[in-house]
């Protein structure tokens, strides 16, 4: 089915390659877990002392392979020396049959790669409920094994596609002290998108020296701001996992803490490929037509800024209205009246792509129409809210809802 | 744009006649408020000491016809002599304009009527944040007044309907002590419904003598139940309010309190009505081909069994899948495990259409799936979830997300 999707309007236009981190290798392979003749296996090796962090999903239903990597994580105390993904089935839903098959793939990849069962880190993706046979996997992972190579980022990213029309890949640099180092970050993601935990698969590695406590932290902050704020469909996934994982073969200086000012540039690199996927994620979104940012100010805090950025993302109403080219204003006042934080009708102010057109509890008289209806029939959509009661601020980014999203749901089977 | 939707395939098949109720006459009228030749006014007219009671939006953006409401009530104890509404404008986020339409409005009525100020209440439904000229309505009124009737009961429900496309009404008989009562209500609503109030407008007349605040308690316990348990997209509206008028003209044995048991049969026409009502605007949901009903038991207490309900009621991805005839319970599990509400994974039992399908954390093995996919592919669905934890329980009930409501919200501007 993905392969009949046609790429999304909201892809980026340049063919993205990622350079080579010292100390990852990357191989895929062919499982044929759901179809035949497509890479459904990313086999990624991690070198000797690679520190890791995760955030997993809320989903009190998550998947066999996410308990595993909490586990994992703990008993390892955040080192890891590979990570297996295969796409097809999220094992979830699966009984004591889907914890089994986490096991045996676990145990057979640690086996090949001469590494510690709980220093294999595992995500899946795709039907759930459905049983996984590991064997499928096992089997595969001597051939796999031998294509481990240090520039395979496009076809790792390529493998672990489900109804994605187009791979996630970001790159940046940063110095720590005199040390440049480079993060490499890959994503799938496009459906069940919903801001409650990574809401998709993420795997960044880094090839910086960084203790796996600070990693957790950076991770866990810049998640709430980056994959924690986008929306696709308010659904939220069983399987969603980012890994964070460090080889350390920079040899810079090791920061002594998340704050320390060592870390400045590190942190801004890092935050900028979580947002970088996260947007692609939703430019990926079901069906996405638009890009939608939504930027909520004056919010008696961030938490209540969230609520509302996030009640308008998830609006129906707002999201059709967007896909037919209408500036309806009056929803996104129905999405803030509802969302459950603290707002005052007659304080709030609107904006569509910089036109101010709401305020004073009504619509500001004779606004301009034009460069607002021409924004709207963009495809990059900017809605502006200021509460005017505080200084709680927060952005969440969307996709408009169209017919797309629902001739993918509902007219193919899954 | 109503008038060229097709009537929902869901809608019911007898058109509906309601008896008069003793102390109610209704007239309708056309102000021209959106559409030319159509009517777009309604006048219910209500006996002298008639009592009142009205649940309204919880939205923080709500409509200045609501604030009004709730003030009205409360001054004139629950006593109300008139409720005048309109569609075609909502008059929400209309400023301190749209509070002074409301004022000249009720004033208007009030003075054609004889009666006060506090005894009229007001509704208004339709597009937001446009002024709403009182004009348009209090010239009209002297004429609608002509034609109060008490068997206005089917134009009236026509009157109030925006995007609906077909009137809802519904009556039952009941007796208190041994004096037969009757019970007519009328609703409107399609889109913006959400549980979180009332979510739609709804104006429930009966001849029982009934106090005011026994009949509010009544109204929002049975509102819990019924309008509060569905859902179609998940969006709240800033106008939704119904409204219970009791006029009395039955001269009944007064009940002492909402429990009096004198008050059993009544609460159950009520009830019955409340349901009945509820149940066809999900009906009548944008772009609805089919009606689905959501049991949740086994819940460690109501809230928590209703949380579940609501998250798989709001989930597009089971809307859809629904939509297309899709069987997909994984969404179901996606959704118990985002609801925020406890589950146990591994105690939950889904069934689709009385077949249970998922128990012990897995597929039921060789479960039939003849009867789930002609079931999944009727008009009318069942999903059943058992938490296995306790005994708290709720139904929900909401349609599935089709092309139908992408095409009604996007496609026309609104």
């Amino acid at each position: 089915m993905s392969k009949s999707l046609p790429i999304s309007p909201l892809a980026p236009t340049q063919p993205q390659t990622l350079p080579p981190i010292r100390g990852v290798r990357l191989a895929v392979g062919q499982a044929g877990i759901k179809h035949q003749n497509r890479n459904d296996v990313l086999l990624i090796e991690l070198a000797p002392g690679t520190a890791a962090a995760g955030v997993f999903t809320r989903s009190l239903t998550r998947a066999a392979p996410v308990d595993w990597c909490e586990e994992a994580l703990l008993h390892s105390r955040g080192q890891a020396r590979a990570i297996i993904v295969n796409s097809g089935n999220a094992n979830a839903f699966t009984g004591q049959a889907g914890i089994q098959t986490v096991r045996d793939t676990v145990v057979g990849a640690a086996k090949v790669m001469g590494v510690h069962t709980r220093e294999v880190l595992m995500a899946s993706t795709g039907v759930i409920g459905q049983p996984l046979d590991a064997n499928k996997i096992t089997t595969q992972l001597p051939n796999i094994i031998q294509n481990l190579d240090e520039n395979s980022w496009a076809e790792a990213a390529r493998a672990i596609m489900t109804t994605d029309t187009f791979a996630k890949l970001s790159t940046r640099q940063a110095m720590i002290a005199d040390e440049t180092v480079t993060i490499n970050g890959i994503a799938k993601g496009s459906g069940m998108i919903a801001p409650d935990m990574a809401t998709m698969l993420g795997f960044i590695c880094t090839d910086a020296a960084v203790p796996p406590t600070i990693l957790k932290k950076l991770l866990n902050e810049i998640n709430e701001i980056s994959f924690n704020a986008i929306t696709v469909d308010g659904d939220t996934s069983t399987n969603d996992c980012i890994i964070l994982a460090a080889t350390g073969a920079a040899q810079n200086r090791v920061p002594k803490n998340a704050n320390d000012p060592l870390l400045r540039d590190f942190q801004r690199a890092l935050t900028e490929i979580m947002l970088d996927l996260a947007h692609q994620v939703v430019r990926d979104g079901e069906g996405a037509q638009k890009f939608i940012a939504i930027r909520v100010t004056g919010a008696r805090n961030q938490a209540e800024a969230k609520k509302i950025a996030m009640a308008i993302g998830n609006s129906p109403l707002i999201k059709t209205a967007i896909a037919g080219g209408d500036a309806n204003w009056g929803r996104i006042v129905m999405a803030i009246g509802k969302s459950g934080a603290y707002a005052e009708r007659d304080r709030l102010k609107i904006s569509i792509g910089g036109t101010l057109i709401a305020a004073n509890g009504m619509a500001v008289m004779g606004y301009d129409e034009a460069p607002v209806t021409q924004h709207i029939n963009g495809r990059e959509i900017d809605i502006a809210v200021d509460l005017s009661l505080g200084r709680g601020a927060f952005t969440a980014w969307t996709c408009d809802l169209t017919h797309g999203y629902i001739a993918i749901n509902a007219d193919y089977r899954s």
